[in-house]
């Protein structure tokens, strides 16, 4: 089932204890439609400068993933991000920052995009993404992310989304933030309240947990990794792993969703592996597959 | 199979943002006793002061717990922890603490405890853990907690003692510590080469984590619990439903292993949901066994 992912396009420069990776390919829709190919062909939709100097042809070579939807524009520059990482990943920082292109109007979802029907909302301003959510006809699952920026500075327009979609997917902070409630259990009750179907909180190294409106809960632990180089990418590597299981089976029920998060989980710890997308060009489905089950058996009782 | 428990045995008092239990009955020998006491019978080695309030026949009535390893000395104090928890309860600090009959000898292992074949050796100084076991005759499985203080001043102590025991039980910031290592997996084979047969790394709310010498892994969440009113005690129950249920089963392998992690960690989210033993003395072994299938449930996909 056709899947469409709406988000940031990157240079980005990572710094970690494991080295440094300049002016790399980054942002939200390329880790979301690196991971969701895997499962599923993605539609991708978002705007980038002149001065971008990937060529998305051969970066996204042998995937299926529609390029239709970026968009270069002439007189703008592509966003770019500087950020660091502790020494033991457990917090980062942004140096530097230029949003560029995300500080201008959103790209238009292309005409043969209309029609797709699991979509997903990277972060970004929430009138922003219900503009872009206006433009799809008649989609079947919209999933969203957000951050503090907007938790706090546009409570409103937040709320007004979260009635318009299925799911969120936000860290637990997030969570927190939005909810006004530390137990992530309540908190997840109080954003279901508020009007989306189901939350998806991810809890970086402790894993994650989905709740939904019928009260269903799935809690699920990280993969257990030993080699971490570059967290950078982890949770929209997750939510495209996600999104990509759910459209290729075009099913959205609780196991769906729980088989999901697993596979969500399983793509993300490729991710961090290595830096930008070099966790997720060097391993297939089966690679994936594969850990799916270990996970599974790494957590049977 | 018989379980012997050596530790401390004290009178708490805690604060908490649900509010104060004053004068409470704590102590990691009792939290353990009464979790493991679900599963089997528990012999108690601990010492309190003629100042003891309680009156253990009556806290433990009903279990089958004996108490002919407590040690009433007449002319010392019971070991007293007056603490309080952070408003999220993510961290707490000790306001106060007198060690009194800890800081002197450790008590004798009655002659009957002497053929105990489980046995857990809660936090204390190492050689006095070690002190302990020697007391024992041909124990089966010996697991043991420890904590930074002795990680950090007792380095040598705590290498004897983790070549003599089984198990290591700890927190992963002592995992880390111990092993000079932040990645837990890594941590967990680094204290595996020094002794023991097998480490189990408590996350808190992250849940846990078990590695044995032979590479077999295992990871599960915390029960996703809304009620958390003092935690106190967590990990000590955590240890004693784990060993309870090892000492029922008389097993060790990695299956009962697992098992007895995911009793452990439903034991001690009973613990956390009230004050003192209060978590634990209302309910029975059924509702530990109904809250051990809906975890399994929560985790399946």
């Amino acid at each position: 089932m056709s899947l469409l992912v709406t988000g940031s396009i990157a240079i980005d420069t990572v710094k970690t204890p494991y080295g440094v990776s300049e002016n790399c390919i980054g942002g939200s829709a390329v880790y979301f439609c690196m991971a969701a190919s895997f499962f599923s062909p993605v539609r991708l939709v978002g705007a980038v400068g002149s001065d971008c100097p990937f060529d998305w042809a051969k970066v996204f070579v042998g995937r299926n993933i529609d390029l239709t939807g970026i968009e270069v524009r002439e007189n703008s520059k592509t966003f770019r991000w500087v950020g660091s990482y502790s020494d033991n990943m457990d917090s980062r920082s942004t140096d530097y920052i230029e949003l560029n292109v995300l500080a201008e109007e959103p790209p238009t979802v292309p005409a043969v995009f209309k029609d797709s029907k699991f979509v997903f909302l990277a972060n970004t301003a929430p009138n922003l993404q219900l503009k872009l959510l206006n433009q799809i006809d008649r989609p079947i699952f919209v999933a969203a992310d957000t951050m503090d920026f907007w938790i706090e500075g546009h409570p409103e327009d937040l709320k007004t989304l979260l009635k318009k979609i299925n799911c969120l997917i936000v860290n637990e902070d997030e969570a927190r933030l939005l909810a006004k409630e530390y137990n992530l259990i309540r908190a997840a009750k109080k954003i279901l309240d508020i009007g989306t179907d189901v939350v998806i909180i991810k809890k970086g190294e402790s894993g994650s947990l989905l709740c939904n409106a019928d009260g269903d809960k799935f809690v699920l632990p990280a993969y257990p990794a030993t080699e971490v180089k570059d967290p950078t990418g982890a949770g929209d590597s997750f939510a495209g792993g996600l999104m990509g299981y759910l459209a290729q089976n075009n099913k959205t029920d609780f196991a769906s969703l729980k088989k999901a998060i697993a596979y969500g989980t399983v793509v993300a710890s490729f991710t961090i592996a290595d830096f930008s997308l070099d966790g997720l060009t060097c391993i297939d489905r089966a690679d994936i597959d594969d850990r799916f089950e270990t996970l599974r058996k790494l957590i049977s009782f």
